[in-house]
């Protein structure tokens, strides 16, 4: 909808823009025309874009210089065209995203049209503490290298960027994480030590070597189901992690909710239950506290184990629910009616389109979705009708990592002269 | 902070402008410039907001043919120029902003530049139904026309529009209030009937007549914080209104937060206790049925009194407070603890530079601020440190018409050609 209440900038004197901010804007307009469009030629992106064919010649040669930009592939009507007038993104430029979790290491590769190029998830237990961490994940950054490196029928490719994403507050500018209560972790610098691990050039930052950044979980998260999940597009969305940690990524109008710091959306730590079960951060009666992977099991007398991923860990929930057991329906009941009051304090704040329950809720959706969808209406001010949809996530457990990649591939899009420093 | 989430929109393809768009946008720019830069002189405003002199010149004969721009004032650097040189936004321009909310009309009154022109506050008790709040409102709305006209010294001024704010969820595009449980109202239209019962040209809408237009109270008043409040400009802020009614108006990122229908900051009806009171909207332990104006009332024992204002009805509780009377005291803690729970919500949820509660709070401020400061930070995940305060408003119980008026404004200056139509 629009928005009435659109409140003006303080100024809105334009800027003057200089020379290389002028080139800078428009090899990122050529750019996102081929992401958004599709394969062109360099009139079709001269026309459509606004910008002369001389121009747009200079322009597609520099791209075509950093592997940004490659001739081929079909037109936007699906002819071949002529050898050498059809330009598409490049596959020789990659981003890479990581996520670190309580059991779980992931990695995922996308090339610059946001396809997958590699995936790997390992069990991993976070409870070795934040530099057995941090060399854990610098060597399976180097395994991805490898990979990718010997990977046939291409030149190595460039990594023009990582982002890892880890479920806590994060000091996005500095590469800390300020808080992470799943992790036990408070003030623990990510990109920086990683940067020496590796021995890559620069100290972090994207002064020099791969830039890597370090961003909340559930924000990238949201960026994943935003740009390429089951609800993609939708302008206003809720994610919910469902891990040991629940974590919020909100998108507001079509762009990440943050807040001052960039600590935004800690659905978790919302209080659902004055005087309820004990949060892993401490506090008693937060949301994680009854609806987090372990609030479950122990529902459930299942132990938590350490040595298996996540989905493992609720099977023997998920085969006793099929087999009718009603102690275990009865829990199952209970985690879904919390988490449709939960969603109805985020439906009665954001009026989003669709609450997405991501990680472990993805399989139990049959159990616990038509109880919390109960709650939701329930509890939710305005009449929901078609308007409001909760929904379990496509994506699975790598969705953190999924939109750690995509933010690595927005800041070459935004910038693509950074990567002159990497070629 | 920089948005590193920041998502592109789908397609960055500048849209050709035509000639009207462009001299739209021109006209303004040169308002936006008088408003944020202030009196300025045709050639100040041609070389700071980019523009010729011969364009200039052009916009502002036409502002000052609409009234929206006058010669006079002294200069950016206090000079009173030459006769003619100098420009400053017009004031016979007016915009009005009216609430109605369970138990008072508001009116307010402000000019281009958003100074105030004039208030109006009295007693009303809405259960009386839609009908007659709507006859009340217009007869108000009669009384405050006859007041401007009669006002000495100027010319009868053009009013450029009207918003009148309610304490509901409103369907913004038609002007109905959908859902409004403290005023017992469903599906009411605003708009369109004050238009008839006026006897307006046009049926609503900016098609002829003044346009009226319908926001939720929290919003509105939120939009006077913003620009005007103590807070003003904080980019990230939240806004609690304190009448029978709790409504939330947030601003993220400099922008109020919408949600899909406009429903969004519904904080009252967040469930904060389980099997809580009894809340207006039907439901139990909504924050507003621990924190709303009633239910102190009621802790209180004071009887809820229709005929006088807010201020008035907890007049006694704050004489009673400042006699030191325990019991009153005790309740006062018991409502700042409450606020505390559902703020440490909000600034989980959205990571504020400052939580303001407006309305009934700020009389009680000394009683309830620091316990609830101190359950805010007990049941916030981040640290909060300086980066985050809890503070009472100083807008009064006008912030919400307040907002209306400037919202108003807001629309004559991104489409000052809508004003044709009203002189």
């Amino acid at each position: 909808m629009q928005n009435i209440y659109r409140v003006s900038s303080a100024s809105v004197i334009p800027k003057r823009a200089g020379h290389n901010d002028i080139r800078r804007n428009n090899l990122e307009l050529v750019l996102r025309h081929l992401s958004t469009v599709g394969a062109d030629s360099r009139a079709g992106i001269a026309s459509r874009a606004g910008l002369t064919r001389a121009t747009v010649s200079r322009l597609v040669a520099e791209l075509i210089e950093l592997g940004l930009v490659r001739e081929g592939g079909q037109d936007r009507d699906g002819r071949a065209g002529r050898p050498g007038t059809v330009l598409e993104l490049g596959e020789g430029v990659l981003a890479i995203g990581m996520e670190i979790n309580v059991d779980y290491l992931s990695v995922l590769v996308i090339d610059l049209s946001g396809r997958e190029v590699l995936r790997e998830r390992s069990v991993f237990d976070a409870a070795v503490g934040p530099d057995a961490c941090l060399t854990a994940l610098a060597e399976l950054y180097r395994r991805t290298r490898r990979r990718l490196a010997a990977s046939r029928g291409r030149p190595t490719p460039v990594v023009a960027g990582v982002t890892i994403a880890v479920p806590g507050l994060v000091d996005v500018a500095a590469g800390v994480v300020a808080e992470a209560p799943n992790l036990r972790w408070r003030d623990v610098a990510v990109a920086e030590p990683l940067h020496k691990l590796l021995r890559l050039d620069g100290a972090g930052g994207e002064a020099g070597g791969v830039p890597f950044h370090v961003g909340n979980d559930a924000n990238l998260a949201a960026i994943a189901e935003y740009r390429s999940g089951g609800w993609a597009g939708t302008p206003n969305l809720v994610y919910v992690t469902g891990e040991v940690g629940i974590g919020g990524g909100i998108i507001v109008g079509g762009q990440p909710l943050l807040g001052t710091r960039g600590y935004g959306g800690e659905v978790g730590h919302m209080n659902v239950m004055p005087d309820g079960p004990k949060c892993g951060c401490g506090r008693r009666g937060c949301w994680e506290a009854c609806i987090g992977l372990n609030a479950l099991l122990q529902s459930a007398r299942q132990r938590p184990r350490g040595d298996v991923p996540p989905e493992r860990k609720i099977e023997p929930i998920v085969k006793r629910a099929r087999g009718g057991d009603e102690r275990t329906l009865a829990v199952l009941t209970d985690l879904g009616h919390w988490i449709g009051v939960g969603a109805a304090n985020l439906a009665n704040l954001f009026d989003p389109q669709v609450i997405i329950l991501g990680g472990y809720f993805a399989h139990l959706g049959e159990w616990i979705l038509p109880v919390a969808q109960e709650a939701l209406s329930a509890g939710t001010l305005a009449r929901s009708g078609e308007s409001l949809r909760l929904v379990t996530s496509t994506l699975g457990f790598t969705a953190a990592a999924q939109g750690g990649a995509l933010h690595a591939i927005e800041r070459v899009m935004s910038n693509p002269t950074t990567l002159l420093a990497l070629t």
